[in-house]
């Protein structure tokens, strides 16, 4: 099933199940009425909403209406907890190697993986605010995972059985903050500013014989001012599954229902498939003329996120941000969603 | 007003209204049932968990019932941030000096500050489980501030009226995972496992002429296997005011309503006084003998943290933890709370 989080002037927002293609929803009040509630008691209310989504998909439902990926915010507008691997061995060793420092030596083993706030997410179509442009803005266009609970010391394949519900990530960082933060050694507070995420967030099913090995198997799309600059392959050179991410965040604590687990800027070795983000794309330029070309976004820019399904359907909706400055006024919010009052 | 979270079975517990004196407490159903829900609608509710506060203290409450932290889960149980600080730059120094380490040359300009995880927090006198004593077993003693919400940019005179209440925390750390996670550059994710809060969560006019400048001047005591190892003076070496350290959280982006913004541990030059985490003892042998002889925390150990008021009273109730192997079976859940049916 697919889910998302409808804006209704609150805090965590109204949940719905959207059809598998993305042209309908249904309020999921009678069940539930934020996802949170539905990650605390997944045994009970997931088969509910499954129940729902059968319906909806069968074009059954007298309530359900167009689904309006603008209406979203992120599909947990806030969470206990936001933990962002860097699965993709070429990422950090693109971004290193540009830099002249050398890979951790058993980098191969133990996962990058860095703490974000889980205060207040974007949703997917909502303008990304930022004080300067000096400050290097780059999209990170990810996956990201919601776990149920998961113990102390699991396994890997323990804790992949924890994966509820799958997203897209547009992790923004602001790179020129990055080098002062990452030599003080105690992780990225003001270099990671909000996250955005799709409009659905949907269970491993959806993607069929692609969530394979605890990795998505499909390709992650990224159109920078309308143009595509990256299709790169998800599956193959994730080198971390998201269970070896999740148990790694175990180790020494619980995982509790409701984190959200990154893999990081997803990266191919293979250039002409290019990027996921701005840095890498600096770094290869670095590489082979001595210094980066292309700048970071400016204030106007837009960045799209996609994922298309072996169907050839998007399978989370696009994330699709402006770049806005925190000083322009924000627009009027939009209008209560339709349905809301049915 | 001090408020707490009874243990009822659910994620996020049943917010109760706690007397000055800590004897008593009342249920604030009828109000708010989570404290994440006042919260989030403070202006609107703590007016209504303030009137209640003055009938508890003035005994006029029929349904009032023994308080017992024992029952308490973390104030807030689970959080949407936990940003721990690192202010009192004695502590940062001593153990960089132990190591052979500079400080950085802008130490006293900007913060350290890491993000912890806050799906899973521990109540006052719930037991420390860890994985194995071999990781380096430490507490570390701070105070904390939960917020409201707090605009992007906000100055640090802003950020300082976003403190919604305060606590001790003690900020559980494994020492020997630490070098490597620093290395990383990331921040902590397995060697910080999940913290623990004081009994009550309390406004900041219960300190009175104690909060001041956004500080809290009173003494920190730290008592480890019921030896006194701590009494440090809170107040006066508190480099970064809590409206600095949140301004620094919210220098690029928002930080909402019950973040919980950490001071690191409390930390004094004066030797004498004594310590706050273990780490400190081990840097100050390191520095007198060249070799640490107090060993870190073994399973059975306990730790009791707590701060008294100018009137000599427990403000914020006392974290008393024990330190337990993970492999040891969990004690059964004490009884449902009294008054709970009330």
């Amino acid at each position: 099933m697919k889910l998302a989080t409808y804006k209704d002037g609150s805090r965590d927002g109204q949940l719905v199940v959207v059809s598998r293609d993305l042209s309908q929803a249904h309020y999921a009040n009678g069940i539930a009425s934020r996802l949170q509630q539905v990650l605390d008691d997944w045994g009970f209310l997931s088969p509910q909403l499954e129940a729902l989504s059968v319906s909806l998909n069968h074009g059954k439902l007298r309530h359900a209406f167009n689904f309006e990926p603008a209406r979203c915010m992120a599909p947990l507008p806030r969470a206990y907890q936001w933990a962002d691997g860097c699965a993709y061995l070429n990422h950090g060793a693109l971004l290193r190697k540009a830099a002249g420092v050398d890979m951790p030596e058993n980098a191969a083993l133990d996962p990058l993986m860095c703490q974000g706030g889980s205060d207040d997410f974007l949703g997917a179509c909502e303008p990304a605010r930022f004080v300067s442009e000096a400050m290097g803005i780059d999209f990170e266009a990810e996956i990201a995972v919601i776990t149920g609970d998961v113990p102390m010391g699991a396994t890997p394949g323990q804790a992949l059985e924890g994966v509820r519900l799958l997203m897209l990530a547009n992790d923004w960082r602001l790179r020129h903050l990055i080098p002062a933060e990452l030599a003080k050694g105690q992780g990225f507070v003001q270099s990671k500013p909000a996250t955005a995420f799709s409009p659905v967030a949907v269970t491993p099913d959806e993607l069929g014989a692609a969530w394979a090995g605890g990795r998505v198997d499909l390709s992650l799309q990224s159109m920078w001012n309308g143009r595509k600059v990256g299709q790169c392959e998800a599956g193959p050179e994730m080198n971390f599954h998201f269970g070896q991410l999740i148990a790694h965040l175990a180790k020494t604590r619980r995982v509790r229902a409701g984190s959200i687990v990154g893999s990081g800027a997803v990266s191919n070795k293979d250039w002409s498939r290019g990027y996921s983000c701005i840095a890498e794309k600096r770094a290869i330029e670095t590489l082979e003329k001595g210094v980066p070309k292309t700048e970071f976004m400016k204030f106007g820019d837009s960045i799209r996120i996609e994922m298309k399904g072996r169907d050839g359907l998007s399978v989370f909706g696009a994330i699709d941000q402006d770049v806005v400055s925190v000083h322009e006024p924000e627009a009027p919010e939009a209008g209560a969603a339709p349905g809301a009052t049915v």
